[in-house]
């Protein structure tokens, strides 16, 4: 730990995210090295997360476009419900990912569909 | 042209997107052919950005995110000036490009940036 | 549903891709949007796939490509086996993706021929 | 050079691929080390290419399918060009970027054709 | 098979790599077309990797650093365990994946730390 | 700013990346924001790059083969020119490209090899 004023609201902002989530993904020293697990706390949610350019809702919006446009299943199990606890509604994503298959294609969207059905079923 | 109401609300919404700009893409035949314009101005522009579930400056933040995210710079170079056209600010698109640089890596947000100060100079 | 002929022609691809298959993708509204639902039948399956420039067999090889080059697993599963349907023989398949690993790198062609060999099975 | 067989092969195709075209692209030393160019010659052009699973014009089709779908532009520059020369038509071309437009996304659909435009125009 | 003398040096190259590992992948024509192996085999791991301007510590650490900036999962398994068998260190792949990370977004290197987990385990 | 003793370190790196090229790279604010100038300067080339466990001979190997696999030709041209400086031989840049031929694709190793040229020229 290098920063510990930024690490503790790293800490909490990760708390929010994956709040009441079943799996919630673990940043134990087992799966991701020390200094990984310090960059991600203390400067990508302790720091960039934290800037107040963008409101944390619309900041998971873009963390959740972003995950689609580039296919990446694995995160956007953690993004998608952490949306949903930072205020972002379900037919927001559901806009967005269609949005979406005109710019990334239409295969990015299926894909993300499904992972939303998985972690934020449709009849909630 | 398959559907006049459709193509009106694009043709409206490209308008809109690209007023003022220095160099408005072109949709003439000469590049683009027929089929690829009408899909666009018809589908894409007249009812997938029509749909009310996210405003336009929202869709707009989103493609700009997507464009980022997979380095399209060609189109960058549209939807930066496009976002600025619709609401979006100049400073929400500094923090999503910086923000983007974490999920989508430094190079994109770098040359995201230089795609900005192109279309869309800081000092206005 | 806004146009029913163009959702007809989809439904009626959509059942001449899948059909045989042994877990036909499902287009149910509990896993995708409704919008996402009409713009697939309606514009992608009744509206682009119909395009009589490229026959049906050449757009099914066109579309195995572009989801090997780009590594979408999910929906190589669907088009893979939907490419037996349409008239598109295994060998062309097998020398479309080694062609791609040199033009996508080896790691999509051999994930490629992982699904391949689940969803169509090399008669030996 | 360790297999001259293959290379002439190699040297044959890369003349059919780039004859008349205003600015063929250059194998020179000066550029591409001599290894690369030899697998160039004699590995991709002596030995994968021809292959007899798919026409040449098929696989020229799929080359700049893959081109489109992956949005590398200078590699298209060559190979649109050249599909001219192998056989395929340009409103083969034009379809299958409007189809990749849907798998790939609008935006290098968008580019192809730019790109389409300035070494094969449009005879209108 | 068309070059013994490499394909010799390929087969050799391809137990070192997979020597002791849980699931050797299987080159088997089950799965892979033989003129995919064939390939594999004589160009790619008996022509390619032999070159001497790279150690074989080195080919294995820029193999795996493409296969992290790419998102390749199912390669990764195959080439973070050859890693060790090639003589790279464990820290290094995780300095280099915490690298990446910033070159090449959070998310690839999220997946890549789970990946050598399970291949890799911290505590050996 | 917000941590000096990094920023020492990161400009200090910047300078021996950049010494020397033609154009080197500006961070001025006129095209980046402060807070992206900030985070690349303190974080990625204050903190990241500074990382004992691999040298900065191999962090400079390491981005030049994510950059070419991400086909990221704006970021080659700062890189390519800095693993020069950084003490990496060009020889062993050419090895990389080949090697990423096999793994990202031919098109990137096409496009590298042309900066490379230009940024670093072969007769040097």
């Amino acid at each position: 730990m290098s920063d510990p004023e930024k690490r503790e609201k790293g800490v909490a902002f990760f708390k929010k995210l994956t709040v009441g989530t079943a799996n919630p993904p673990s940043l134990s020293k087992g799966v991701m090295p020390e200094k990984f697990v310090d960059y991600t706390l203390e400067h990508l949610f302790g720091d960039v997360w934290q800037g107040d350019e963008l409101s944390l809702e619309l900041r998971s919006l873009i963390t959740c476009t972003i995950l689609v446009a580039l296919n990446r299943e694995a995160e956007q199990r953690i993004h998608f419900s952490g949306a949903k606890n930072l205020g972002v509604k379900r037919e927001q994503l559901e806009a967005m990912i269609t949005h979406a298959a005109h710019y990334a294609g239409w295969p990015v969207a299926a894909s993300a569909f499904r992972v939303l059905a998985e972690v934020w079923p449709l009849e909630e």
